[in-house]
């Protein structure tokens, strides 16, 4: 894990699922998580990788990551079937027995019913050894922690009803603000101004411009992002009078 | 590059963009892709990564999927604005000029026109040295293709416009053919005998298991894929034998 420093805590998201792969599922996770991390614990996301249900894959891509972030996050893998094998392949990576969470077990048989707890729900009790809980109010099955990885599911509404029960485990950072404008313009038009701008703001604040279609109209979001609250402002204002200078006239 | 064996024909999509990793916009461009190089090409896709609009960490991760992968699919920061850094960023990984492409200047010029054809609006022409364009028929500014790497476009609507006119360079592999059934039941109900199947197609059929929350309603889709007819079919029969065996209902 990646020493924290608390102006800037970083993480990678990992989605496991050949589903996302495909082009069968359309993953929504990406979007939510970036934006719950960055609103409520000031944690910047700074990579995702997608790549499939295979443990070598598993394996390798979080070696990678969990050293070079200070967290990552893997979506999906962690149900009952035989192409969940997030838990299992987290435990090889750690190098720790893939066991039972006496907790989680006992969570999980509470739920069922011990008549109608089988291996498939037995299954999603194992984690790698040293877990902590990710508690579930949905559906029971929890996610877990080790170290610096936090394992949660795919399902989108699950995945949002966990994710209040893993902010406890998160070292907060600051928070990274933005203002935004949407110019009836194309990017073209306004390339040299900001490219001017951001070289006076150069590393405080980060300007983006995504061009757009909308209702039949063509236009620019001018985006600034930056932790500085008063040189976003500042940096705001000059975007401002820029638009205005050049008589660009701005969606409502 | 990969040697390309044209049973399996593989690519990884590099997606380029502040703006999806902040969770200020829903990538689209991936499910897209990924069913479009299948379908049409009999390409799929292995990984996928999602990374900042940075110089250095398009230049490490372009050097190192273009040797893992067949093709690199990147998508966005190939516009005119100063956050727009792909196709100096690819002639860096390359090692190539960065350059005015003749044919690309005198499509944007005529595009423009000779008067309105500004600074930002020529940056559109510079790529890599060597690379070979890829039409835009929406807005003009081509993607382009060097050795295995092709650049497109972020607005999901212009790439969905150009990729057609990449098809004519890409080497074709076995198209993946897929089957599904969505049944009322959970998955710990049908894990064991969707283990079972999967063992008895190992390598052959890839069985995929995924709850979904429908009309208020919960169930499961099984998903099988594979570019061996026959063998789909022979085990979504076994599939179908095992949903009636249990007396699950399935959706319609």
């Amino acid at each position: 894990m990646r020493n924290i420093n608390k102006k800037k805590v970083n993480a990678a998201i990992l989605v496991i699922g050949n589903e996302i792969l495909s082009g069968r599922t359309q993953d929504l996770n990406v979007l939510f998580l970036s934006n719950w991390l960055n609103k409520k614990c000031g944690i910047t996301v700074e990579e995702v990788r997608i790549i499939p249900d295979t443990q070598s894959k598993i394996v390798i891509n979080i070696l990678k990551l969990k050293k070079r972030f200070n967290y990552v996050f893997t979506t999906g893998g962690i149900g009952p079937t035989h192409d969940d094998i997030t838990a299992k392949s987290i435990s090889k990576a750690f190098k720790v027995k893939y066991e039972y969470h006496k907790e989680a077990y006992s969570i999980l048989e509470k739920y069922y019913g011990k008549s109608r707890f089988n291996d498939g729900r037995k299954k999603m009790a194992k984690m790698p050894r040293g877990s902590s809980l990710i508690y579930n109010p949905v559906s029971a099955a929890p996610g877990f922690m080790i170290k610096n990885v936090i394992c949660l599911p795919g399902v989108p509404s699950i995945l949002r009803s966990m994710i209040d029960n893993a902010k406890k485990y998160l070292i907060k950072g600051l928070v990274v603000l933005n203002k935004s404008i949407s110019l009836h313009t194309i990017e073209s038009n306004i390339s040299k101004e900001l490219s001017r701008i951001q070289n006076k703001y150069l590393k405080k604040v980060d300007i983006g411009s995504y061009p757009f279609f909308r209702l039949g109209r063509i236009g620019v979001s001018v985006v600034l992002r930056s932790s500085n609250k008063k040189k976003l402002e500042s940096c705001f204002l000059k975007i401002k009078k820029m638009v205005r200078k050049k008589n660009i006239k701005t969606f409502t």
